[in-house]
C-alpha cells in the first residue's frame, strides 16, 4: 500500500495478533497450531488496519483499538478456513500455502474456524473487562462489538456467503449479485471502520461518513477481487485463480462484463474519495487506500 | 424433569428462542431456515434453563436473563450442527430428525453453525445496547458474555472437541478423558450457571458455589451420556447409539468400565448436592436437577 502508515499498523497487527488468541491447554496443542497456522499465513490485514485507521482518525490511540482489530482478523480468518473446506469452495491453496484442512484435516479446520470466531469475542469481552469502572469506555466497546458481530453474522458476512453458495451454477440477477457482494465482503469491511469510530467515541456524522466510505471500498474490494480472478496469476494471488468461472460463481465480470466491472470499480473509488473530501488532508490515509484497492494486483 | 419450574423455563425458551435470531434478508432464507430447523428440533434446553435458574436464584427476573439463555442455546446448537458433519461424527439423526447437513447440505450446515455462533453474540450485544445508561447492568452483562464465550471457546468447549477428535481410535488416559469431558461438556454447562449469577449481580461466594455445582453436574451429564450410549435406545435418545464404541471414542465406560462410571456419576451428584446444601430449600431446583441428570434416560 502506498501510504507508509498502512505498513506501520499492519506490523502492529502482525506483531500482536497471537497475543489476543486465548491460551489453550497443552492437550489442545493441535487446535492452537491450526488456528495460529492460518493467522500467521499473513495477508493484507485490511480489516484490522481499517479499524485502527478509523480509530486513529477519530482521535484514539492504535494500541487501545488493537484487541478489536485483531478480533476482526480472527473473524475474517475463520471465514477463510471454512470457505476453503471441500464442502464449500474446496481450495488447496491460500496465501501461497496449503489451506488449513489440507494440513490439519477437515474436522480440525472446522473447529479452528469455530475457535477463531469465539476467540474474537473472547478478545473483545476480555478487553471490556478492563474498563468496568468507566461507563463511557464500556459504552463505546459495546457499540463496537455489536457492529463487528452484525457485520460478520447472519445479517452480514454469513448471509452473503450463504447466497454465494446457493447461487453457484445458477443465473444471478444484478440485484442479487450486489446483495451477495455487499454482505459477504463489504459488510465486514464497513464494520471495521464503523467499529473504529465507535471505539473512539466519534460523533454520528463521522460514523455515518466512515460507514459510507466502508461500503464503497468494501464493494470496490470485491469487484477488484472478481477481476483479479480473471486477470491475476496464482503466484501473485497466492491462491487458485480462474476458479470463479469454473464454479460458475456469481461475479461482477460474469454478470456485468469486464468493462462495466472496471467502470463500477472506478465509480466506487470516486465515491469513497468524495465522501472523505470534506476532511481534506486528515483523510489522506483513506484516500490513498481507496486508490490502492482499485489498482491492486493481489 | 421432576421440578415443575424446569418446564416453565423451558417453555419460556422454546417460545422465544427464535425472537433472538437476527432477521436475515429474504435472499438468505435458506440460511435462516437451516438455523431455525436445528433450533426448533427441541432438546432439553438444559443450558438456557440453567442460566435462567441461576439468575432467578440470585434474584433476577427470568425475562431479563432470556437473551443470554437463548444465546447459550445458539452456541450449543451450533456445536451440534458442526459435530454431526461427515468430517466430524458423521451423524444422520439428531433429536429424532435428520441432521442439519442431511437436509440443507454440508456447506449450508457449516454456515448455519457459524451463523448461530455469531447470532449468539449479536443477541447478547444487542441486549447490552439497551443498558448503555446503566453502568452496573453493563458490567454484569460484560461479565456474563465473557463467561459464556470462555466456556464455549478454545479454553472450553471447542478445545474439548478438538481433543475428542484427535483421540478417536487411540488410547486415552484417565487424565485426558477428564480433560475432554470437563471441556467439551462441563465448560458450557458451568458457564450457564456462572453467567446467570453474573447477570443477577451475585456476590463472589455465590458465583463460586454455582461454578462448582456447574462443574459437578456438567461432568455428571457427560458420564450419563456415555452410559446412555451403551444402554440407551435410538428411540429414547433420538440419535444413533452405540456409536462411541464403533468410533473408539474416549468415554467413561471405555476407560473406567461401567461400574466405576456409575459410581463416579453418583459421587458427582452427591458433590453437587453438598455444594448447594447451605442454601437449603432455596436450592431445591438445583438439587432436583442434579438427581434427574443422574437417572435420565435420554
Amino acid at each position: 500500500m502506498t501510504n507508509p502508515q498502512y505498513n506501520v499498523w499492519k506490523k502492529l497487527v502482525d506483531d500482536h495478533i497471537l497475543d489476543f488468541l486465548p491460551s489453550t491447554d497443552a492437550n489442545a496443542h493441535t487446535l492452537k497450531e491450526s488456528m495460529e497456522y492460518s493467522l500467521k499465513a499473513g495477508g493484507k490485514r485490511l480489516r484490522p488496519v481499517l479499524l485502527i485507521a478509523a480509530a486513529d482518525f477519530c482521535g484514539l490511540d492504535a494500541r487501545e483499538a488493537l484487541p478489536y482489530a485483531c478480533a476482526l482478523e480472527f473473524v475474517h480468518t475463520s471465514s477463510l478456513i471454512h470457505d476453503d473446506l471441500p464442502c464449500m469452495d474446496d481450495d488447496d491453496l491460500r496465501r501461497g500455502i496449503p489451506t488449513n484442512h489440507k494440513v490439519y484435516g477437515e474436522a480440525m479446520a472446522t473447529l479452528a474456524g469455530d475457535g477463531l470466531l469465539l476467540a474474537s469475542f473472547e478478545a473483545m469481552t476480555k478487553d471490556c473487562q478492563l474498563y468496568l469502572d468507566d461507563p463511557e469506555k464500556m459504552r463505546r466497546r459495546i457499540r463496537a462489538m455489536n457492529t463487528i458481530v452484525k457485520g460478520s453474522g447472519v445479517r452480514g458476512m454469513v448471509q452473503g456467503q450463504s447466497c454465494d453458495v446457493e447461487i453457484e451454477g445458477k443465473e444471478c440477477s444484478s440485484a442479487l449479485l450486489d446483495f451477495i457482494h455487499l454482505n459477504k465482503t463489504a459488510a465486514l469491511i464497513t464494520a471495521s471502520v464503523k467499529a473504529g469510530g465507535y471505539l473512539a467515541g466519534a460523533d454520528a456524522k463521522t460514523i455515518a461518513d466512515l460507514t459510507a466510505y466502508g461500503e464503497a471500498i468494501g464493494l470496490a474490494f470485491q469487484i477488484a477481487d472478481d477481476l483479479l480472478d480473471v486477470y491475476g496469476t496464482e503466484e501473485e494471488m497466492g491462491k487458485r485463480v480462474h476458479k470463479d468461472a469454473e464454479l460458475s460463481k456469481a461475479t461482477y465480470p460474469a454478470v456485468y462484463g469486464i468493462e462495466a466491472s472496471k467502470a463500477r470499480l472506478a465509480e466506487l473509488t470516486e465515491r469513497a474519495l468524495a465522501i472523505m473530501a470534506p476532511y481534506y488532508d486528515n483523510a489522506q490515509f483513506f484516500n490513498d487506500l481507496a486508490r490502492d484497492l482499485m489498482t491492486r494486483t493481489n
